[in-house]
């Protein structure tokens, strides 16, 4: 049987790593031959949770190798954000919980996205319907893909399906859900070995929005003023990225997943939206502290998409 | 609470008006105050089935009214398929069995397609899935839908959930799958009282296929040659449409319900690939028997995409 290759997006978070990992778990049970596949780096929250369950990290790939030609896409559609070649094979499955744009395919397909907080909350489901009983493992991959997505039950993406999935897994993970959660999180917000660079790229993720390119990076942090003690070496990286990429915007954000709110930097002939999207003035380092804000996908991608395409 | 209008694609086959009804009905009994709605005439296959189990067509809109904020789409999501301001509203969810093309949201959204053969037989599993019976007249409905899609569970799009939906529905909704079938696929093969006019708009459909428009009409007869009797009308209003939309290709499709073949007949620019698609020449008149080809989705569509994006 030709070999099923199954991946997250790139800038691999902790849902697109482990959803890769329980969905390709699932497909094998159910007699696919089906691998888990990752485009970037695992970041340390991953890191920390593939360590605690005893998981290996999915094998790197930089393009889908000539041999494979069926993949299945979890916690992305969007092309941009796959892997470079996406349109040179048959995208035979979506599981996703992200708006859908910039995707398409030529033939029918199995496509599952919910509005749920997390593409591994669909996994538990899926897992449920097709009668294939949870591992420790798989609950243990699961459940950190939804404390991630979710800060801890906390982000407005969190749904009541997730909350119930989360307390669910952790059972069978055998783990304490608020520390472990903690545990992980404060595992992922350490980034006092990162440069300027890592930083706005270790989670990245690239939007049209209109006619704008608009890129948005976004890291989780205990304190968001050791991060900006590099605001110089990423004003010039930002910048770096808007003019090799041709982006309109680029948005930094730094998320303090203590308090629950998000002190962006704004770079590029867009800014201008960041301040009308959220009713926000940049002050002189071109940064504003958002209240509330925690989702890049529900609470920033939507309300900088209106201020693009109004 | 607000309206939810349910609705498939513009000319309206069994499928779209049938799960248009299914799935408002659903949701309705889930606390969705959901109205199945139509874009187009009900054809005489449709109407049969409507008779048959004594159900009222959905009303027929234009465009979604100014007071609805949110659709649903069953059957469809290309948007050239769609309302004609469905880029104003928020699609809350698709059901569907197409490929995905020229679709986007700005929300993530519950998106569900399955490569089934009929959207009706996803929406039998979603009554399953949320636990609510189906009445005689809804299983009606979904039966008819699949019978129509599949034409009797023959097309090559059929799947084995396709013909267990079918099965179990043809029960519930107290009917003989094959008899009731034919009588219904007769009754929508009665072309005698069509115009060319209505022939080639009565179920087409509009595709992007590379840089390429093409818009592939389909009919079901028992006795093509009845149908090309009106050669030169047709010939005449293809050409108009071609005109009209600046269309590269105008496919019209005659397939025949009980030999299980279709005479296509070809005009504009790109009708040499419709010879390279399928290996076939056309005769003087522009007409070609394709043997065994009876779905637009997976044997006509699939195959000109690839011969207009090579
Ligand atoms: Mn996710
Ligand atoms: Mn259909």
């Amino acid at each position: 049987m030709e070999k099923t290759l199954v991946f997250g997006h790139k800038n691999p978070d902790t849902d697109t790593i482990c959803s890769a990992l329980a969905y390709a778990n699932l497909k094998a049970k159910l007699g696919v031959h089906a691998e888990a596949a990752r485009l970037g780096e695992v970041n340390k929250e991953t890191q920390f949770a593939l360590d605690y369950f005893q998981v290996e990290a999915p094998v790197f790939i930089e393009a889908v190798p000539e041999d494979v030609k069926d993949v299945i896409l979890v916690d992305h559609n969007e092309f941009q954000q796959s892997v470079s070649n996406i349109k040179d094979v048959r995208i035979t499955e979506v599981i996703d919980h992200h708006r859908v744009s910039n995707f398409e395919t030529k033939e029918p397909l199995y496509f599952r996205a919910e509005p749920v907080g997390c593409t591994a909350t669909i996994l538990n489901k899926l897992y449920k319907e097709n009668g294939v009983a949870i591992t420790k493992e798989i609950a243990g991959l699961l459940l950190s893909a939804i404390i991630s997505d979710s800060l801890l039950l906390k982000s407005p993406t969190c749904t009541q399906e997730d909350i119930d999935a989360a307390h669910e897994l952790a059972k069978i993970a055998g783990v304490d859900l608020d520390k472990y959660g903690l545990d992980m999180l404060q595992a992922g917000a350490d980034l006092s070995d990162k440069s300027a660079q890592e930083l706005i790229t270790m989670d990245a993720k690239e939007f049209a929005m209109g006619n704008a390119k608009v890129e948005i990076a976004q890291v989780n942090t205990v304190d968001a003023s050791k991060v900006y003690e590099l605001q110089s070496e990423l004003e010039e990286e930002m910048d770096k990225a808007i003019n090799d990429k041709g982006l309109d915007l680029f948005l930094f954000v730094v998320t303090d997943i203590l308090n629950n709110d998000s002190e962006v930097f704004a770079r590029g002939t867009g800014k201008d939206k960041v301040e009308e999207a959220f009713g926000a003035s940049l002050d002189s380092n071109n940064r504003a502290l958002l209240k509330g804000v925690v989702s890049r996908k529900k609470q920033i991608v939507t309300a900088l998409t209106d201020a693009f395409t109004k």
